[in-house]
């Protein structure tokens, strides 16, 4: 009933490996369907190259296991949190990729050093608090999706696909889990040109407003004039 | 009728993409046949795994659509503003190759620190103002042409097939759509070697002029030395 | 006799190098029978292209050769130092990863910084003193072997599966020599993301006890439950 | 009858570009024939996909083509300086490899930070001086081979077979052309190596001269150990 779930949210994961973003089995991909309330996401610690749409298992948004003999990622708690709080979302991508997680452990935000940055990303690319003690010692994947909750008070994660966790690495999402993991790749590329820009210019100021609206806006939006299809862009 | 010409500047979209060049479809090469007055371009945001000479776009140099269903790459305007104004030039390529963006991120020339850049480029890659806000609201990839324009007042764009756009990235050009693809790897590797220049020694200077003239000249001009065929080199 | 003990070794040498640790022949892998005491270990400066299960010497834990016609890695002294002292261990690595061996030259432990480190390392990766001029005039690699164990009087091989030798490079280990490889492929993506940590913030902090018992101990130890099988994680 | 001589150092030209030490076509492997006199070189600025034996050029010392329709290498005449007057030298190596121009283009020699560089490279990496206008403007490239040999004047070619040409890239060498390209390679991973060393630890020493001693002379000299065959080690 849910194979095509399954299948799209297993892809996602494969992508995600050939893409050289999971290095061992660092990293998870989900996927929803909304109207079902049913989550997949791949299994915990397996190899991806034994991955199958088998592998991934469902789940309810309260965390009951549906389908599925394996155990699911010990991260599921954090994307379920993240699910049930941010309404827009269908897939999240989670990975441990370099460059990303060179600033998570320097719990340093991505600033906007250009239009690459802009074009995806409507801002510097936030991180999270570091959690409390207690945090950690309880619920630690819960309470990493709630720090993530908190630190978008003020943000719209639909224009802000992407977070650094202090000092453990991103997590990315967007429509579909493709776009997870697409928004996890150009992260990872997005955080290699900023650290070769602060190593160039220590000094170096985010772009203008002007500029990064400029670049986001003509990708998103209801302006959008990039590519070919502007009902998609929406 | 204008067959050959697509059928060039999709191949050198294709290895600009092969060679590293393009991450996702951040790019796009074109070329023009001067005698006729028509560019050839990649349209716009459409993946590098399906492009074909079908899927290249041809304008006149006012900007209108001569062939082609498909829109062309939205920085069509700075391509044509290139064109209009560097008269030797016959291809142009767009990237946003990792280094080279580092450095226009960092809103800095490339210094000349040594013979592999001199033999390519004739002194530091220039790098353009930032654009005001006045120039990003309206007209904005045709003021991108302009400040790229407005940055080579005293520059010959044939001894510097390269510039960096301030906040955004590289543009090279050359004789052809593939000399042009040929001056943005060359550029990236320049780039590289530079930031680790910097790196090793903050306060390297230039090379002297002595050796900028060196190499430059025994590989450009009419008393070339490198290579096979000096006809081709001038 | 030992050819299962030869095969396993072997295979691990050759995924050593596959996974781009190992450079030209600068590497070495081996394991231990512990009921029989025999050691098998890759034979001296041999291409990696060229590796059989029948170029994998054996030897008893005094150093004496049991089978192979070819010379045993010239490390070989430090390997049996390792297996006598580290008795919980079946396999060691020792590798010149590029990451690691910048740390290792730098005479730096490589500070816990996140959760990828803490997921493997259950602290800081520790670095030997320099070795002295009579250590290394005299039973260099028994005596190689020597600092490490004299680094890990305070330290468990079992919850920190890696050093770094002052001025050299990194040996790492684990219950096979399967794991032995394991450890050297993730101490060089952490030495790689640390080293972009203090890039970005140089004064960056170690993370807190909290958040490294949580991680090491989720993937190790009794409580773990990370992964589909408890059993094994012990 | 020079056959076998082309065939090596065509041999070694393409694993100098299969090991990804040249770029585009930036590079040139010789080898030398001593009872003979004879030199063979890489044709000027061909590509890499075309290398054949017969796109070798045959020279004797005095820089006279013997055999070949194409131009030689423009690096020629330094090949031939350098044959000269290092007797013990076979084979000859120039790329402008990354890692290993950055600290040529930056005038640093390159120190020896630990036992992956005294493996190959009896003490630190020497960098010649600028070239005067005057050196520049006549026979630079015999020039070139000048300053090599000027900055050799303390230094054995045969314990240090490799040197940064200040402002320009790397030249190494060694008993036939298949080590200098060995050579090559390790220098660029030696550059590298290096080049985080300093990053993570700027005021990090060399090592000192029992360990220098120890690693060169364990792969070199009538005392080496390293390997199988002690004969092919003097």
């Amino acid at each position: 009933m849910y194979d095509k779930l399954r299948e799209v949210v297993c892809q996602a994961n494969i992508e995600s490996a050939a893409g050289g973003l999971v290095i061992c089995s660092w990293g998870n991909v989900s996927g929803i369907d909304r109207a079902a309330g049913v989550v997949a996401i791949k299994a915990s610690g397996v190899s991806y190259d034994e991955l199958s749409a088998e592998k991934m298992v469902l789940l309810d948004l309260a965390g009951n296991v549906l389908e599925g003999t394996l155990r699911p990622s010990s991260d599921t708690p954090t994307h379920l949190e993240l699910y049930r709080n941010f309404e827009a979302i269908g897939g999240i991508c989670h990975t441990h990729s370099l460059n990303a997680t060179m600033w998570a452990q320097a719990c340093r935000e991505i600033p906007c050093f250009g239009t690459t940055h802009a074009d995806y990303f409507y801002g510097p690319i936030p991180v999270t608090e570091a959690m409390t003690e207690k945090e950690i010692k309880s619920d630690y994947e819960l309470n990493t999706g709630k720090v993530i909750v908190r630190r978008f008070a003020d943000l719209d994660p639909m224009k802000m696909p992407a977070v650094l966790v202090a000092n453990h690495g991103p997590f990315t999402w967007g429509k579909t889990a493709a776009d997870a993991v697409e928004a996890a790749f150009v992260l990872e590329q997005t955080a290699t040109i900023a650290l070769g820009t602060i190593t160039i210019n220590p000094g170096q100021n985010q772009i203008d407003k002007a500029l990064l609206d400029k670049h986001y806006l003509r990708k998103h939006g209801k302006n959008a004039y990039y590519g070919q299809i502007d009902d998609s862009k929406g």
